[in-house]
């Protein structure tokens, strides 16, 4: 795809627009044209016939741990703290580099065949490997290297060296398609001071900082004892989550936390699947897009989920909520769209992305509509009650194709699902 | 495939085992044999090579619509009432028995296709159609025509007797893969008499009533308000659910109404994800469980879903009651593929469906395994947290084929598809 190029044919949907029948023009790594009907032909340029097909930007997932898809279906139907000690730590215990470079190809794989472009990944292992890995494949991604809060003071300060560190060299990738970002583990795993340190060292190096929090009702009744507030409103009075910062889960939140979240201009990464699967709860998603909080979609990881599908992760935020509420309004599939795509890229520092709009790079998918689950009509709701991630065949990113009638371009797939086999099988027996 | 046949290095999960590689043998519609390791050949024996799949039972949902799937995306995010008064009535009002057909093909051709072999099937429209499309399918099924008691006592009675005329056909079918129901809409459109009526003319049928039951909050309010009981109290009291009906829905009851169930051998099938896409709420699926209630699964229409796809279901039904009650082991894997294989089989009437052992019906299906949101590992979580219909490669009932390698063998896809989609705008442009 060197020569520029024009999808054709094709319906479009993205959180803004629905076009039942147009194109896109697609030149120099953006999208230069949108429009109704059928363009003339033009010399140079290429045609790619989008017919039975509904092209949409590509999802962006603003949650997730690559490696731990060696770990998927592992341990299903286990509470988060149990599900953790006794199972995900030791698992992870044997994990090395090398095998979590493994996991996180496996991830990678997943999320181009299942229409995701853009991804977020926080882990303790293989960030060089991992953004050699978000490099060749062609995605966005804003990676980080997970901190938790253990070892000496000097251990301490030199894990947050090492993390900072890392995350500046991710900002500057040559592609530019790679971000960093700044990820203490949790307000239970991390004390307010290291909390302090890593933000006044985050800002120092305009990073974002990015965290879980408030994901268990647990977690929120022991940082009030010990604190004497709720750890959202504790890390808001603590300049910790300042503007652009990432709150991940915000599951057991209040109606004052939540209007300081939008006073403060933090971000929320709603994890829907993993909060279930885990019996952490249901975040008050209505509430929050109501405070209008920036919210997007996180699958967390496969280990708790047990996909990297955000279509089903569309799906899942659009229907739980209506059920709590007793109220079908109480989402609309418009809504979940703009926070699996535009949202998702704003939070992770994407500008001009997650929109089918002249100007906005070209990161878009598109879906196989010719089939008995998605006829007889198209519309957003088709992207979120009825596709899934299966329903993929073309992903592009800045224009460049990965993935072509359901082929993928960039990654050895056949190759890294055997090597995920077989690291799975050795670890096993290693423990 | 009319001589025996045996499916070889596969590996086997249903409700109550586990084999990681293993072979079925089938002859004469049944499965003889199941076992661990590979057979040695037997002279006249076909071998299926199961390699890198998964073989488990055909899926079975015990509630739908199936002309509805024309209406899948007219109307999404409004609640039940405003969607059936505003939307789905007067779309269906455009209807007749020959649109409603394609409606129920496209259904079959989507039911097929992610897995399901024996379904349940309500409408007031298209019923000798949806007979002969349910024998010529090759599928199992259990169908009712749909009562709502309006018009006069006389047309009411005309309409029992040409519900229950029905179904006593379809239970003498050629086949003997149909099964009939009498099916009166809900308690808030039938009249008490109407109900007994119905419930004396199908005890005198032996067919068993299957009802819409306690599906909203407000549904439940004005029963009371109106005879002093909720509805499931007040049909168990009438006798009018009995040893073998099955409420449907089922979202809004006390814990005494699920005593009174579980006394009186009703059914349930529980449809997690219409209920949550029309705000109706969540059911009591655990404590339905506690109560040792037979409970199954069911799809509804595509109009409230969007699809037919069980395993979206399964997934469904694992996930959100871990979220509401909080407890992550609140549902397992193995419980729900419970559900929806052989608790289905049994609710509908079909006797030896739904396992996978000696004697059993050979109704399975094969999924590809080797995928990467699927790999590393296989077991029952796999089937409820991982697979999706879009997995499903090969469908069996009764030892026939309905699909191989993705090639449906007894309905024209393509045909069916088109036919919903021109029947669609052509009901469009009438209204």
């Amino acid at each position: 795809m060197t020569r520029p190029y024009v999808v054709t044919n094709v319906a479009i949907i993205d959180a803004v627009r629905m076009i039942p029948e147009g194109y896109i023009k697609v030149k120099d790594k953006q999208i230069v044209a949108v429009g109704e009907g059928n363009p003339p032909s033009e010399a140079g340029w290429e045609r790619l016939d989008g017919r039975k097909k509904i092209l949409m930007p590509g999802l962006v997932n603003t949650h997730g741990h690559t490696p731990m898809t060696l770990l998927r279906g592992i341990s299903d139907d286990l509470p988060l703290e149990r599900w953790l000690k006794e199972k995900i730590w030791p698992a992870e215990a044997a994990l090395d580099d090398e095998s979590a470079t493994v996991g996180t190809a496996l991830a990678i794989v997943e999320m181009i065949r299942s229409g995701t472009t853009c991804f977020a990944d926080m882990y303790h292992l293989n960030r060089e490997n991992a953004a050699l890995l978000g490099e060749e494949s062609g995605m966005k991604a804003s990676l980080a290297r997970g901190m938790i809060a253990c070892g000496t003071k000097q251990e301490q300060r030199e894990k947050l060296k090492t993390a900072i560190d890392y995350a500046k060299s991710c900002q500057t990738s040559a592609s530019g398609r790679l971000r960093g970002a700044v990820f203490p583990h949790a307000p239970y795993t991390c004390p307010l001071d290291f909390l302090q340190d890593a933000k006044a060292k985050a800002d120092g190096a305009s990073l974002p900082l990015h965290i879980h929090i408030a994901e268990t009702r647990k977690e929120v009744d022991e940082h009030e004892a010990k604190h004497g507030m709720p750890p959202v409103a504790h890390l808001l009075e603590s300049g910790i989550l300042t503007e652009g910062s990432l709150a991940v889960h915000a599951v057991h939140i209040n109606d004052s936390e939540m209007t300081g979240l939008k006073q403060n201009g933090v971000h929320v990464s709603h994890n829907p699947q993993s909060n279930l699967k885990l019996g952490s709860g249901i975040a008050p998603l209505p509430e929050l897009l109501h405070h209008r909080i920036p919210v997007s979609l996180g699958t967390d990881s496969a280990a708790s989920n047990n996909t990297l599908d955000l279509f089903d992760e569309m799906r899942q935020a659009a229907m739980v909520h209506k059920g709590v509420a007793e109220n079908a309004n109480a989402t609309n599939a418009r809504t979940i769209l703009e926070m699996a795509t535009v949202n998702g890229a704003n939070t992770l520092g994407f500008s001009n992305t997650g929109l089918l709009e002249e100007g906005y790079d070209a990161d878009f998918i598109l879906i196989d509509s010719d089939q008995a689950h998605i006829v007889p009509r198209i519309n957003h709701g088709t992207l979120v009650y009825s596709a899934s991630g299966r329903d993929v065949t073309d992903v592009f990113v800045e224009g460049r194709p990965l993935m072509r009638d359901r082929k993928l371009l960039t990654m050895d797939e056949e190759k890294i699902r055997h090597d995920a086999m077989e690291t799975s099988a050795l670890l096993a027996a290693s423990r």
